[in-house]
């Protein structure tokens, strides 16, 4: 193993466990990659503990989504994450989490894109410097055919390059960054924004 | 002791350690179990903390139910555990444990079932592959004669060999799985449901 | 210092960690204490950080409340545990705590007293065999006159000789037990209680 | 580095790790202050993980917020720190957080102020000895102006020599105290708080 695949391998078996234990990869959900090169990424089988990776959880596949590796099959998620490190050569890490709030702000709102706004949080997404910008998260429907949910999310993509992330209903949380500390950084700051519109909505609804 | 009950004694052992953590087991409540053979079964005392146990709190019973060891009595709801263990021989682990989410929907809840449907998370029960299935969770009054519970609870297992849990009004979760791995999966995967469940409930109630 | 002053102080200490890390007892508030002797009560003196308790951070008191350290100042709410000491002599350990459920639901309830029905986990009371019985918790109005208030506790006490446990409005709850391990456990007990008793009044409000 | 500033330093990073570890100093936000001299002021450099503070994510500066060491940026709030430390001489720390309760409760809340009374922990605020006081937290609008905010909390503070912490709308909480310790016992008497008022208002709005 390349010292890089391995720092990588690392960082991803870390960002399981913090993300485990904060309850947002329940029950062996979820999935998380890094960039291992132009072409490649490392990212996680599926089906395993969150919390209890081991680098023998990881493999590596072509930006097709296609593995290199014997005997490993790769998550069927896979193409939403090659998606987007083709789509900007910039992104080194992807997280795809299930929490709780993600699941039911997802189904509770009944259009296809929330909006925050006034929430000094913003300023932790990266390129948002005022509480007083939008952040605008689209919500696909979800769908097992991942080719069909991908050829979706394109679109939005190719439409609004300063997208830090996105939603899929019922299902959870697209986001990303240049290392796996800023997509770290993005969810802690997604999770907190999901956390406080909930509440807002269970004050407001009267 | 042989390995093969010291292993099930650990495992049970961990399983409290990380249920009671989550708050899912209080104040000494809940049991869980493991398969040692196809005609005993292992078994937590009753009346312990469940975050402290001990191989010691452990027991063996058989299929009926009846202890095994001198000195040890077992839990008054052993009758439910056996009962899952009869029913399919596959099932190596039981768990009931008592959230306060359970609690509260299987309260609130007037109809004497719950369905889950469009939450990806679904797939983490054996068995399911998609979130366009539904779960189907049947809630049976409580009772303290554990004998008529379990004879209300035999018709439902028989008429839904798919049943992946059920609760008890006011009291708690049944749930289980071939290994214990696969048995803490799936009570991740129902108190997910019963959060997302309750927060949606609590959104909508207008 | 006695063994059995050393290990109760122990039992102390290890009650502050779990019970602040609980956050039940946060910013300094609770107190709580052990019978040392038919006579004597050791208890937390006020102020204190109580995740971060030390040996120190106790004294002995006699059931007047009246110190019998020199240069240690009991808590201004030392009589509402010498009260209890002197009601039953089987109680050892009384604990003091100040939740967030604790401190709403008291403030929440217009009556007198809470009545907890139809939980399993009522069973975690000492004396408790069944959810069908009823679990009555009076609530008393906040002072900060401790005789005047304990004056007020006393005829209840006298007239409900199975009292498990009390509420001060806005302020938090009274328990106690056999041994420190009792009176968590009823500890445990009333917050899944409290927790569950507001979830469903936030669901049952229309 | 001299014993004085290491000290304080070492009490900002176990400040950050606290309050990083309760969730409420997430996605780097949040920042940290403790007065070094008459004249001088450690705070953290702006954009750092609250939880994984180092010492030389320190820096020094003067009471106008100017920064003592090459190099080193002090965060855009410094101000709001440097004027705390000028209006009183005593205090000796300054904690600012981004909680979901206090963003939430700023939010909600429509006019300029909140009001907590009746709560028992009100006790745990510098020179409250009752619950019958009433605790005034004034809510000033959020702007990525720090000169002009801080000219907003300037008459605020001068007018009220009592005040124990302020809100910016959808932003945070600023709290302070004589040493860290105490600062930290107003944010977890603020946070209990913040968090009672949202669940009461949850229980009342009908």
């Amino acid at each position: 193993m390349t010292a890089i695949r391995e720092n990588l391998a690392q960082s991803i078996i870390e960002a399981g466990q913090f993300l485990y234990g904060r309850g947002w990869s329940p029950a062996t959900s979820s999935n998380y990659s890094a960039r291992l090169t132009s072409a490649e990424v490392l990212l996680t089988v599926s089906g395993k503990h969150k919390g209890q990776l081991v680098a023998d959880d990881l493999l590596a596949v072509d930006m097709n989504g296609i593995s290199l590796e014997n005997g490993k099959k790769p998550s069927a998620e896979t193409m939403l994450h090659t998606q987007l490190y083709r789509w900007k050569p910039e992104i080194g890490a992807v997280l795809h989490t299930h929490s709780v709030n993600a699941t039911v702000l997802s189904r509770i709102c009944r259009s296809d894109s929330l909006v925050f706004a006034d929430y000094e949080l913003q300023k932790a997404f990266s390129g948002i410097a005022t509480h007083e910008s939008e952040v605008l998260v689209p919500i696909f429907e979800n769908d097992q055919d991942i080719d069909r949910l991908a050829s979706r999310v394109q679109p939005w993509l190719d439409a609004h390059p300063d997208c830090v992330g996105y939603l899929i209903r019922g299902h959870g949380l697209y986001t990303w960054g240049q290392r796996m500390s800023d997509a770290l950084r993005q969810i802690e700051a997604f999770e907190f924004l999901f956390e406080c519109e909930l509440t807002m909505r269970m004050l407001q609804r009267t």
